[in-house]
């Protein structure tokens, strides 16, 4: 059994580690942490773990967190990048599902997260975890920065196309659209429900931390840096993440419909749609699936890409449990075979 | 006062239509029509109208019709087209919420509506109801095609850049979101509360008829044929459009955000927000306002434009009020001035 | 006119009140005030108010809101009670929209609300602002309570069958359901939309401080104590209050679908809806409305009455502008014409 | 392996069934059927069945039906009582799901359901299939009627104080509050996204007809016929049922609170939550649990219950496949350990 920590279990991504964690067949849940809420029972935060996680939260120890094979940071940003060296230098894998470790450049880290990276040296090692792209670096890494949940729906959506040079990469515009889990757990005028239920609107739209991590992560698959426009919208519903795609089409040796289907026929948890399906996002709420379609503008060479998650899940823990699958020699699926919510 | 009349008052714009005519200052709501329900009460089937509105539908007969000022046809596509004429031709003023009159090319309508046009020589005199383009034509019509919801926001939202040629028209792309009552209030399994709520998805990604509406505008507008790619979703809310357009800018004689003020300062339904603002669409619910709000994506040359209404007032019956308000010779406001109900 | 004005304009209570002063014919809304935004204008917390409300939100002042011929206290329990006077002795008449002056018994409010009353002398001059039950005493009252929400539905859902003795007051139920917005406009993670959406609980159900204010309305209708078992329930949705009310019956001179029907014939705001009928909260939906109806469970003595309101409206801010306009000699029902939005 | 077919499996319960029969351990799930949509993969339809169950829908045949060891009826009620003697007649075990089996009194049903009953000599040998209260008739039994969503979540809460004569049996009190899924997946303007979201109301006020079946079993369990009322209301949300319980207390031997926890110490799908609990519905969404907590009113004899479950699972599927492990001699748990969705 692999025995497994959380860092920060009161916030989304932390509880929804511990709701799959709990029935993974490998893996024991050995502690989970919190400052604010130590002391209380992790199922009086979250009463589906009533039952199923009989865990008292603990304030985070390096000397508990050290006895763990592996520890998820479900933490704000600007946490782990403190507290992961500790855990690393004593053997300890780390899963990072904040932002700490997914910019290679710490320069970048301070423009757009606003502080100093407190371990600019382990960002060389830590390995960006979209198995999709990354599957054999992550089986031996250490430290896995989680990617954010727009950039796991874009990217999977972008991969195909860009490898195969079939779009212009100056001219990518990427609409994204989430449920308000995505803006976490803390108590916030914005997200109540009296105030985004009932409406959408888009934020961020003169700059989101996704878009430089994106713009990492196409320019290493393009070799050059690419032109994105990214706009996230905020959607009245509590999980799931939808990006259309627009890209300009230039050329291409197959049908872009096999195209898709070859780059992910391996792939367990990417779903590629008969042609002229459009994915709901409900198709994979709760489940670790991306689901992705695509279509041809009328009039025009913009080639349309639609790419859903659940941005818990595939979007954060469940692609962190996916990685850890690998980092341990685990069944990559080992957890995460169920089925999304419908209706 | 004003006598006026609703062809096919049970769907969400004709109730809408009765909820803002009731109120109507200057308006006698004479007859409600509907085929399925005539006999019944109109308050039975909307009981927010109890006490307001003491309407018993009729079956549609051109001869109660005829006594209006002007009729409203809140039909399905299709209907006005065989209606109107006989009103018309007996003086009767002809506003179409539905898309019979929008497209000015009966192949064009064939080739998007699936059916020949029943009078295609009525298109011509027909002018389209977007009184912040066409104010005066309207002012003179007997014939208004009401705008549908997303070119209504789509064109309110791009008409000052490609006035001012300050972007590139052939690379337009407006990715739309719309709430469910956009589907109409027919019985449908796709659009049950246990379907599409806690979901979003793209419809209609390789083709939508709202498309060549937006097309003829815009050719208008700038004396060519765009290139205008047009994805619709659907939201999991009642009311509301957002359109996000993605603009590559070229060049301006003057900042942008001034020339959406200077562009909208007169129009009491348009309200561009200041730099940086992110309009949410309940600030547009049960009003007939379309707030506007521009950004510069970084590090590219592609300028967003954000727009939203309510689909159903100034995406329908609250335009539908406006264009009847200056046909005839009413204030433009009149019966319009509802404040947007937030929370 | 009327001049007005708000004491605690940021909360959502405070903004309906903008909402529907803003186009009362009668009224001027001087001042607003807010602690924590003043200098921001009204508008910017509020986007739907924009081209409406145009006032800079100010710190509370006597000086200022003594030139008010109406004060509206929306602010928190405990403040009405210690600015309330000041204003009172300078002649301005006061609504409270909090629950500082609904009980008579400063030991009950101790009790309840957990804080000494600050000014016991005044409870006896407050009128509770129901006008359906004390339209005369309103009239001449300078200090007005306006009534909690789930008050008004149960009070109004069960008062004819109280005067007509036709029930057991030793015996009633009532189960509340309110939507999001009665929990008010606080940063709280309770009531954020990931954690209330798409699910549905009790709350207070061993004790909720709107069952000694039924207590003591009903025991002023019936000269008695009554026995009352009151339950509130969240509800996903922003707006409105259903109380289902259980009775058992007793005898009745006359049927009592009449009974409801003769007593709130007169009423603008009550509506009695015909035998068998289930009303929405949707009918309601920003409008001044009560709608009621009544069933009789099948092999039971026991009489069920639907009740339901929207709780920022006759609930809440529109009730205390039908106070206002009695307080102040106004048509009862000026500003409050609007129909409600549905869908 | 249990061989397991599904008769209607286009509505949510049969949906359910396909997610929960997937990833059952020992269960193939042969055949799943549907008249209308006879042809097409049950992927098709339930996107999130994609990969997952690989089933073309047939339509309804005996003797592909007569191969499996039990057959699931997710059918419309008085479709099971002609089809289901045919199956039973060759082996089969049949679980139905819809309401046939349920009334052991023909005239009865012939008085809720409007039709006469095809095999009212079934009647007798159906089990109720309330694992709680008949686990042991349950093990033997060839035929069960599944249990109605209110019923269960009912009779649940209530079974602890009838059978402790803890309760007054002639004065209890249902207010039943469901999701929209529990309406069914039918084409239905009812239950349109835009008519039921933002919205509540009570439904069946008069009569209802889970109300016999709820009459029927607690008669059994209190040996005379109870005094119960019972009001359904329409939540806006798609799963979730909440029951709150008004019961007058009359005495007890012991705390109610160890009364209902000894009652349910053993049950792996009933959890007594800690006194002064709010069980939430999202608590139970997608799990087989029924969570249920207990307050006494102030100042009365009145003890109230509250009780949740998912309607689609311990309401239904869920319900169903515990009662088929049981007939089955599986493990009662087997296949129903899935953690609760939340947020």
């Amino acid at each position: 059994m692999v025995s497994c920590g959380i860092v920060g279990a009161t916030g989304y991504t932390g509880a929804e580690l511990m709701r799959i964690l709990a029935r993974h067949p490998d893996v024991e849940l050995r502690c989970a942490t919190s400052r604010s809420e130590a002391g209380r029972e992790a199922a009086d935060l979250f009463p589906n773990l009533r039952g199923v996680v009989d865990l008292t939260l603990t304030p985070p120890r390096v000397a508990d967190l050290a006895e763990c094979d592996v520890v998820f940071f479900a933490t704000p940003n600007g946490t782990a990048m403190r507290q992961a060296p500790a855990l690393l230098d004593r053997g300890v894998k780390v899963i990072d599902l904040a932002a700490d470790f997914r910019l290679k450049d710490p320069n970048l880290w301070m423009q757009w997260y606003g502080m100093e990276h407190a371990c600019p040296d382990r960002l060389e090692t830590a390995v960006y975890g979209l198995p999709e792209l990354n599957r054999e670096a992550i089986r031996t890494a250490s430290l896995v920065a989680n990617p954010g949940c727009y950039p796991t729906a874009t990217i999977l959506g972008l991969a195909p196309l860009l490898k195969a040079n079939a779009i212009d990469p100056a001219r990518i515009i990427a609409d994204g659209k989430s449920g308000v889990s995505g803006a976490g757990r803390g108590a916030n005028v914005a997200t109540l429900a009296a105030e985004c239920s009932e409406s959408f609107k888009a934020y961020g739209a003169s700059g989101h931390r996704h878009w430089p991590e994106m713009m990492q992560t196409l320019s290493e698959i393009t070799g050059q840096r690419p032109g994105l426009t990214f706009v996230p919208h905020l959607v009245p519903m509590i999980r799931g993440i939808n990006i259309t795609l627009y890209c300009q089409f230039t050329t291409a040796d197959k049908p872009l419909q096999a195209l898709y289907e070859e780059a992910y026929e391996d792939e367990p948890f990417v779903d590629v749609m008969p042609p002229g399906s459009h994915p709901e996002t409900r198709s994979c709420k709760g489940s670790n699936m991306c689901r992705i379609a695509l279509h041809q503008s009328p009039g025009t060479d913009i080639l349309v890409v639609l790419s859903v998650i659940d941005n818990l899940v595939k979007g954060a823990a469940g692609q962190a449990v996916q990685n850890m699958n690998l980092m341990m020699g685990l069944s990559e699926t080992a957890g995460l075979d169920r089925v999304a919510l419908l209706p």
